[in-house]
């Protein structure tokens, strides 16, 4: 199967480059089942990191001509390269192959492994937001906190042992006081550090990397020939019916 | 990666017999991620379906000897075979590898796929116990309501028409009358019948097979070395120490 | 004061034209306490009505723009002129002064007003992000239904008396069988044609037209000095620190 | 419109005195939009303050029989003046003017202003009777806590200092420990000290003051022609009809 | 043990006259343990029966006199007589007997008995209100619904088989239609008419009688040393201390 | 009335033995109110004591064997001797007697005395499971907490003073750190070691002891002649219909 990781940023025109984009697609392959081809793209346009509502809304509308370019181009699946999700409920109006949210998939997996669970994000800034996507993921009852640690994007890679101890300290909160027994990481850059294991491994809970969960999403939904609800995301009365409208099953 | 499908119950030396037991499993391995060896295992007691509270509790006890006995012979996850996870919690303090619910499993991607889910189960009996397992999975929020088709467990194979009918029938009413928009089999017998797609096409919603979920969900969290938290289910304190104990990440 | 009603769309430009848009202004001119000066804007880009999550998306960027550009022009309030307060939080995020979102506020005023409320609204396809609207505002508990007329926003003025049966049919609905006790109409334009009151007399419920609404809590908001809170919408990081920062109270 | 603000107890022959009530209407007034006339009245019965279910319930009979007078007496609206709205949903099934409750609609003008607030009151006997306000009034999935400052409602004026400090204290518990972002005061006399302002340029968020609050919900229903649901607050089968039934719009 | 039922209104001076109350004390002591003495008072004024807030409202007053009064005189628990359990918190903060409301007491108990419970109550004036008992009573997560007779609670007894006939038709709406598994009679007058036995062989589900219910409740928190939290019901601030304040426990 | 305690675990056999049976029994009897009389039994397997998810499904079997005794002895009623009400669900499916979990009947005495209840209990092991059990009960919206002494059941009667401190501290925390205002023991074994009172006296809030509580419950049951709802509990398709089934009314 083909799935596309969609950047909703232009990262390689920025500050990470190109590099890091393709340094993305490769740690994505490595994941990945035998037969699973893993794309990265970026957008050409939208803001360099999210990190409050603002960026969030700016990225959508490139976001949502790429993924249906990415239907277009045949890919089985789409990933959109954000924790926030930006788009997902416009880009199920809009295709039907399963669009993945990696937030959405990282805050359901996580209610399968324990009975609380806290996002360990960046800013301040995104924690009321990430409450509302528990809610739209519809597993709020199960969220114990989100934590920031207070570090934004586009320094997390500049010192790794500081974001890593960051990601401790705000895990070590929510199991401590909010009685958090599973953990996630509540952005992308973070997630594709590699430093989920090691957090895993001094706190003694899941530490879940929300890159990797949203590919085993991907491959999940493509395999067993499974995507989001057309009753639930109904094509947008003003857009042309698509030249080839199949039944999602 | 080696996976263990066990059926809690002694379907073996029932009515269905070993033959339907083999079946289930060549339905597994066929749609398993290359590398992924599924087996299937039953237990020796136990009621012969699953039908009330009652029968869910009398197979627990030889289940959980059979989940045990899993990690012992290097199975990397065990699948329990029943749509109201038998055991589940308990299972989970016992072992450290993934333990899937078939229930939970389907009830979180579901969760992933729209706004509002139905389950579509076998006899009024199990209507409450599975409202309870949306609240133990954190998704009731989103549960449009369980719809029972009035056949019994052992009776669904006998006619095969009458069975896609009343789920067809089920899945209408909580589409029109309860605004689901995806729905799931809620019954594992039911999920192995091969009708899923079939009434998706005439519903014209997601229609999430149990045992396919269930698949993908231990595939997934075994892929990326993840599994329940030690947190979440600390192993009894009246049980002996494993003889090695690791940290799960 | 100064109140600005901004439509996040290129209405003048569209079917309804500058004149709708004008008149649009002296409805609400006309519904203003004495003191207060009611302006209306659209935005030169986006969808020509917000009908899915997708209409809504597109037309974030040119209204939080105008917002912004309502600010820096001295207005004391701006509105955003569709139900589904596209933008709100962002817009809370960059400006200052008060941003009313019709929605949200119709929501408010309809919790008080009773026990349970219905929003009859346009089209099936905006029901769910109605449905999220509540809990966003916090009033989902209170929340009866969402209903649809089934009529596209830029038909609804074509035939005033078929839409205004179409509001007495969904309000009717929400009234008997949802036990609803108070209404709101969820889309502009239907607010603006009109109706409301004739609606209230037939099903003997308050009827909320959400642009008067809109306005009374702008004056209100104004008039005691509040708006939103800078703890609960930051300034995204990446801006410019505005030129004038004033402690909001 | 002629708004009344009712004092639901004997305010003019106690402690307080006539010159504190006259001194209400005078900041009520001055608050008010161009138009508005405010008149005060207080009731010759009940407690001289209201700090708890005992209190409140002995304020009840006076006060609707103010309300009842009220309406004959040809006021456009009717304000409660305690922040518990003792009798409010009472008072609705006997009149068709507007009555506000200065609670609830602090409770609702603050749900719009963030994601989460705190009602800063006088005593720990009122925190559950103002949880359950906040559940009646449909907002309390945003209700951080309620903060008690531990100082008598007779005691408020004595010492403006200490009473400011007290509310400053609470409110940075709020913010800090319960992550509010948005406060009230949940008294009518501390809403009436004037503290709120500096309150808020302290602590940086919005301080509602429930006078100004009920007195802006009043006007605006008033002036849009709104009023409660008269099948929410249905009659009373015991009571006569009145003279001039209308049907509220 | 000395238990006091208060009717919370002047009944024997009203319709149903003296002959009544001692009927209902002969019920009540018919329905006790061996060793507890019912006796029964009115109050000297209030509503003649109970049927709106503003009917509840005006109880209280009376109704909390007698309750002092009853700790007073020595009993050991007092019985509010009305469903509405009109000014229970109150009267809660006034003595430190127990003080049983038949409501809340059967709000309990039905939700031990299934999964879901209605209220077969007199006339929709109510069900808002018996809503609200039950969030107070924490278990509103279980009602089904509340389901109205439409027969006045000074009719009730002429005429017993029409009476019954409602409550059969109005429970059977609430099995079939909202899936309640056990219902309560929602009314005292209904209560002691001794059709719930009947009610129940038709539907097949228990029906609950609240003042059996409240009966059991106060024996049981007599016989058990218990009584309500000092700390949920502080003594309001402004009573005399009593004479001899005794912890309970 | 004949009442029967059953100890779902070997008691009789263990280390407590058959003097700490009979001693229940006995101080269950001097609890009953006259006429009712106490039995108690033990089963002949599963775990020594009750401290895991994993214990509490193994004791099952054997106790559902014990109830279905019970009923066929003549009892009136069975009480389920763990907090953890081990089978309750199942239990019900198969007699028409009322099956009281200690558990289960403390949440609903303790949700009728304060706003907030905590639970007090032994291991940490148990918290999640209480917590399902307040959502099965219906009453998890009034759960404070569960705080855990760390003591295991077994060591509870070894040193009463340590147990009554640990109990004190916990309650403690509940109140200053969660606001409960009432307390139970959750667990049999603490609850029959008579500190209840004294933890009472010291903490100033009501402090349940499920034993008492179940037993009233099961009393209550009895004498009004109500039982668990066979609707809500249906008899397991695949078990005999009994000689004489009986309405429960």
């Amino acid at each position: 199967m083909k799935i596309l990781y969609l950047v909703p940023g232009p990262m390689s025109r920025g500050e990470m480059g190109r590099k890091e984009v393709e340094r993305r697609r490769e740690v994505l392959q490595s994941m990945a089942f035998p037969g699973t081809e893993v794309s990265i793209r970026d957008v050409a346009d939208g803001p360099p990191s999210i990190e409050s509502a603002y960026d969030e809304l700016m990225a959508v509308p490139a976001t949502l001509d790429g993924i249906m370019q990415a239907e277009k181009d045949g890919f089985d699946a789409v990933i959109i390269g954000c924790f926030g999700d930006p788009g997902l409920e416009a880009a199920r109006e809009l295709v039907s192959i399963p669009v993945i949210g990696p937030g959405e998939s990282s805050l359901l997996l996580a209610a399968g492994l324990g009975h609380r669970f806290s996002v360990v994000t960046i800013l301040d800034n995104v924690i009321a937001s990430q409450e509302h996507q528990a809610h739209k993921a519809g597993v709020l009852d199960k969220l114990a906190s989100v934590e920031a640690i207070g570090i934004p994007v586009l320094d997390l890679m500049r010192d790794r042992e500081r974001t890593l101890q960051g990601v401790i300290e705000a895990g070590r909160r929510a199991i401590e006081q909010r009685r958090a027994d599973t953990l996630m990481l509540g952005c992308m850059t973070l997630s594709f550090m590699g430093i989920g294991a090691e957090a895993s491994n001094v706190l003694g809970v899941p530490v879940l990397e929300a890159n990797a969960v949203a590919l085993k999403a991907a491959e999940a939904q493509v395999s067993i020939g499974i995507s989001h609800s057309p009753l639930a995301f109904p094509r947008p009365p003003k857009l042309p019916v698509p030249n080839t409208p199949e039944v999602v099953s």
